[in-house]
C-alpha cells in the first residue's frame, strides 16, 4: 500500500525484529554462545514441539500473513485480489503495488514457517535452511524495491534508494552468514541494518505522506534530496546508539542473573562470606561490574 | 531467433538441465558423495570410453549444435549463414541476433565436448577444465544478453534484464565453484537459478510473442513493468518448490534402493527377521522413513 | 563549506592522517610488530589513562569538532545552525551542504572518541570497535559524496567522482581489515589512498576555486574532464613516492636507533671492539645498512 | 594516439606479453613449480646482477618508454610535450589523449623497473612489490579508459567498453594474486585476458581506422554494436585456443627435454636398455607421451 499506514506497519515490523535480534545476539555474546548448526536429536511429541516454537518464526508468520491480507482487503470493504481488469477489452493488469508487496510479505511468512518447522517439528534443527529462508525475502525485497521506482518522483526515489541500499547490505550479510553463521560482526551489522530499515520506513511515511511542514516535499529542490541522505546518516547513528543501549541493558540483566545464580550455587558452601559480599555490594560490586562489563565487551571483540 | 520458438527451445533446454542437476545433486547429497576432483586412472579402450560418456555432456552437444544450426537454417529454406550483405555497396552486417545466439550456443556445445573428453576419453578426469568449460558459456551469455538490449522496447528489456540477473548470479556461483567444487549450497543455488532461467524463458516467450490477452504488452504502462518483476519472483518460488519436490522424490527412491540393498545384504544372516519387517512395513517402516528422511536432510545441512 | 578553505582543510586533515599512518605502519613493519587485538589488562588510574591517550584519536576529535563548528559558525558572525527557514511559509530546508559536511565530520570525531575510550579508558583495548569506528565515517563520506553531486557542473562532478572512488576503496579496505587487521598490504594501500584523498582535495580546491589560469574550468571542454583523471593518476604516483620516502626515512631512523640500542647493550661486554666499529662506520656500516634495509623491506613482503 | 598505429602498437605489446606469460606459466605448471615469494639471498656483483635481469621487465621498460616518447614526438617533427596552449588567453589544456596515454605507458615502464630492481639488483627478490607494481598500471588503464569515453561515437565507446571489461577483470585477478600468487587458475585466466586485450586492440584498430568495407562503421546501426560484442566473444574463444596450443607446444618441448635429461642421467647405469628404448620410440614413446601429457594436464588441475 502506497499509503502512510503501508509504510508505518512494515517499519514497525522491521524495527521489532531488529530489537529482538539486538537482545538475542547481545545475550548470545554475553553468554559466549554460538548458533548450534546441528542440534542434538530431539524428543518427538506434540508438547515438546509446541514448546520449541520460536517467537521469531511466529512473528514472521503473523506479520507476513496479516500484511499480505491487508494489501488486498484493507481498509474493510476493499477487494483487490484480482490480477487484471476483466471489464476492459485489453485486460490490463491492476494493483501492481499490492501484488508486489504481497509477494514480499509472503516470502517473509514462508521464512517464518521454515523457522517453525526446523526448530520445532523436525527431529533436528536445520540451521542452513533457516539461513537461506531468511536471506531470500531480502533478495526479493531488493528486487521489488528496485522495480518499484519506475515513474515516481525524485523525492520518493531517493527515499527508496536508501532503503534499497540498506536492504542490499542485509542481503550481502545474510549470504555471508550462510557460510559464517557465527561471525559476531555480521550479527550486529545485520541487526543494525534491519533496525535502520525499520526507523527509515517510519520516517519515510512522514516524509512522503505527512510532511511536518504540511506541504509535500518538492522534488525540484536539491536541498530536499541532500537532506534525505543526511537524515539517513542520522538514522544509522541513532540505531547504533540504540544497539549499544540494548547491549548495555542486556549486560546489566545478565550480570544480575549470573550473580544470583552464583549466589544460589555457592550459598551452601560459603554461608558466611557471600552474604557479606552481598551486603556491601557498593565497592566490590562496582569494581567487579566494571571488570565484567569489559570482559563481556571483549568477548564481542574476537 | 527473436521468435516464440526461439525462446521456448532454450527455455526447455535450461529447464531440462536444471531438473537433471536437481536429481544429480540430490542423489549426491543423499549418498554423502562429493565430486572427485582427481579420478583414479582409467582403463583405456573404446568400450570403456563409450560407457563413460556423460549424459549431460551429450545433451549440451546436441542442444548446442541443433540450436546453432536452427539459428541459420530454420525454418527450412532459410539461409542466414552470412556476415554481411554483399549486394549493398557499404557491405552492412546482417543477422546480428542470429550470430549472437549462435555464438552462445556454440560455447555450450564446446562445454559439452570438454565434458565428454574429460570424463570419457582422457586417462583421468580433469574436473577443473569442466568447471571452467561450463562457467565460460554463462559469462558469454551475460555479455551477449547485455548487448542484446540496444534499441528495444522497455517490456522486452525488463524481461531480458531479469534473465541477465539470473545469468550473472549463475556466473558468480560457477566461478566460486572453480575453487569450492563441493559446496552443497552452491550446487543447489546453481540448480535453482538454471531452472529459473528455463521457466522464465518459457514465460518470456508468451509475454513477448503470445500474450494471453491477445494484445502486445504496452511498454508505457508502468503496471506491466512492475508485474514482470513480480512474475519473476513467483518463478523463483515455483522453482524452489520444484527443487524440494525433486529432492523428496529422490530421497524416496534412494531409501527404497538402500533398503532393498540392505535386505539383500542381510538376508542370509537374518532369514527370519527381515521378511517379518518387510511384511509389516507400515509401522516400523514409517518411523524409520521419517528418521532417515530427516537424517538425509541433515546431510544437506553441513 | 563549498569554498576554497572548505576543501583545503579536510585535504590537510586527510594528508596528515595519511602521513601519520605511513610512519606508524612503516615502524610496525620494521619492528615486525602486529596490532594487538586483545591487549593485556591495564592498570587503572587517571595518570595511566592520560598517558595512553592516542595521538590519532585526539587528532580525529580535534579536527572533526573544529571542522563541524566551522561549518556552522565560520567565518565569524555567521550562524547556520538551523535546519529550515522559519520565515518562509513552506519551511524550506536550508544549508544542506553544511549539514552534510557536519554529519561527516561528527562521525570522524566519534571515531576519535572510540579510539580514546578503547585505548586509554577501558581496562582492555577493544580493537574491533576501533576498526568499525573508523570504517563507518568513510561509508558515510561515500554516501554523502554520492548525494552531493545533484545538480552540479561536470567539472565539479568529475573531481568528486574520483574522490568518491578513493573513498569507496578505503571503505572496502577498512571492511576487510575488520577481519584481517594485520594484513600489511591492506595497511599500506589504506595509507596511500588516504594520502591521495588528502592531496586530491588540496588540488580540487585550486581547480574549483582558484584555477591557475585565473578563469574557471569550463565543463563543456572534454579536454578538461580528461585532464582531471590524468591529474588524479599523477596524484596516486606522487603519493606512492611519498610513502616510499617515508618508509625509507623510518628505516634510516629505526636502524640508527636499534644500532645505538645494540651499542649500549653490548658496550660492557665488548668495550674495545665496539668503539672501533663505531669509529669506522663507513665500510662496515654501509654493508650492514644495505643488508638490513633489504631485510626490512623483506618483512613487508610476507 | 587516437590513430591506427596507436592501437596496433599497444595491441602487439599486450599480445606479446600474453604469449610470454602463456609459455612461462605452462612451463611452470609442467615442471610443478611455483613462484618463489622469498628468494634465497643472492651474490652481489654487477655480473650476477646483469645475468638476473628479467626479459619481462626489460620488455615493459622498453615498450613503455618508447610508447610514451611516441605519444609526444611521433611522427618525427611533432612536439606535443606541453600541457596547455600558451598562445590563447585562457590557457586551455591541449593534447589530453596524449597525456592520458603517456600516463598509462609510464606506469607500465615503472612496473618494469620494479621487476628489474627486485629480480636483479636487490639482495633478495621482493615478489610482493612486483605484484603490486603490475596490478597498478591495469587499475590506471581502467580509470583512464573509463574517462576516455567522454563525447565519442557509440561504435568507439562499445569497442572501448569491452576493452575496459577485460582490463577490469585483469585488475581483479591481479589483486587476487597479491594474496594468492600461486593459484594456477588465476595465472591462465590472466594470460588469456591479456592476450584478448592484445588481439582486441589489433581488431579495434581496423574497426575504427581501417574498416574492411572501406567505410566507417555507422553508430546508428544497432547491428554494428551487436556485432562488436559478438566479435569480442570470438576473440575470447580464439585466445583460449591459442593458449591451449602454446600449452601443448610447451608440453612437447618439455617432454623432449626431460626425456633427454633422463637419458643423459641414466646412460652410464643402463647402457644397453636405453638405446633400445630410444631405438623404438614409436610405440613405447607414444604411450608414454600420452600418459605424461595427461599427467601434466592433471597438474594444472589441482
Amino acid at each position: 500500500m502506497g499509503t502512510f499506514i503501508g509504510h508505518i506497519s512494515p517499519g514497525l515490523a522491521f524495527l521489532s525484529f531488529g530489537v529482538l535480534y539486538a537482545f538475542k545476539f547481545s545475550l548470545m555474546v554475553l553468554r559466549g554462545e554460538g548458533i548450534e548448526l546441528v542440534s542434538p536429536p530431539r524428543q518427538p511429541g506434540l508438547r515438546g514441539c509446541l514448546k520449541r516454537i520460536p517467537a521469531e518464526g511466529v512473528m514472521k508468520i503473523l506479520y507476513g500473513t496479516l500484511a499480505m491480507l491487508a494489501e488486498f482487503f484493507y481498509p474493510p470493504g476493499v477487494y483487490k485480489l484480482s490480477l487484471y481488469n476483466r471489464e476492459k477489452p485489453d485486460l490490463p493488469f491492476i494493483h501492481p503495488n499490492e501484488w508486489q508487496h504481497a509477494t514480499m510479505y509472503s516470502y517473509f511468512a514462508v521464512s517464518g514457517w521454515v523457522d517453525v518447522l526446523s526448530q520445532a517439528c523436525l527431529p533436528r534443527r536445520l540451521y542452513l535452511l533457516e539461513s537461506i529462508g531468511i536471506a531470500l525475502p531480502f533478495y526479493i525485497e531488493a528486487l521489488l524495491l528496485y522495480s518499484h521506482m519506475h515513474g515516481k518522483e525524485r523525492v520518493e526515489n531517493s527515499v527508496h534508494t536508501l532503503l534499497l541500499l540498506a536492504c542490499c547490505l542485509v542481503c550481502l550479510i545474510l549470504t555471508a552468514e550462510i557460510w559464517r553463521p557465527n561471525d559476531r560482526v555480521l550479527w550486529f551489522a545485520k541487526t543494525c541494518l534491519v533496525m535502520t530499515q525499520g526507523t527509515w520506513l517510519l520516517h519515510a511515511a512522514f516524509i512522503l505522506y505527512r510532511p511536518f511542514s504540511g506541504r509535500a516535499w518538492r522534488s525540484d529542490d536539491v536541498a530536499n534530496l541532500m537532506f534525505i541522505t543526511s537524515f539517513f546518516c542520522w538514522h544509522i547513528a541513532l540505531n547504533i546508539v540504540l544497539l549499544l543501549a540494548i547491549f548495555w541493558l542486556t549486560a546489566l540483566w545478565h550480570r544480575r542473573c549470573s550473580w544470583r545464580a552464583a549466589l544460589l550455587d555457592t550459598q551452601p558452601s560459603f554461608p558466611l562470606k557471600r552474604p557479606d559480599a552481598a551486603g556491601h555490594p557498593s565497592e566490590y560490586g562496582k569494581l567487579q561490574a566494571a571488570e565484567e562489563e569489559t570482559r563481556l565487551l571483549q568477548e564481542c571483540d574476537f
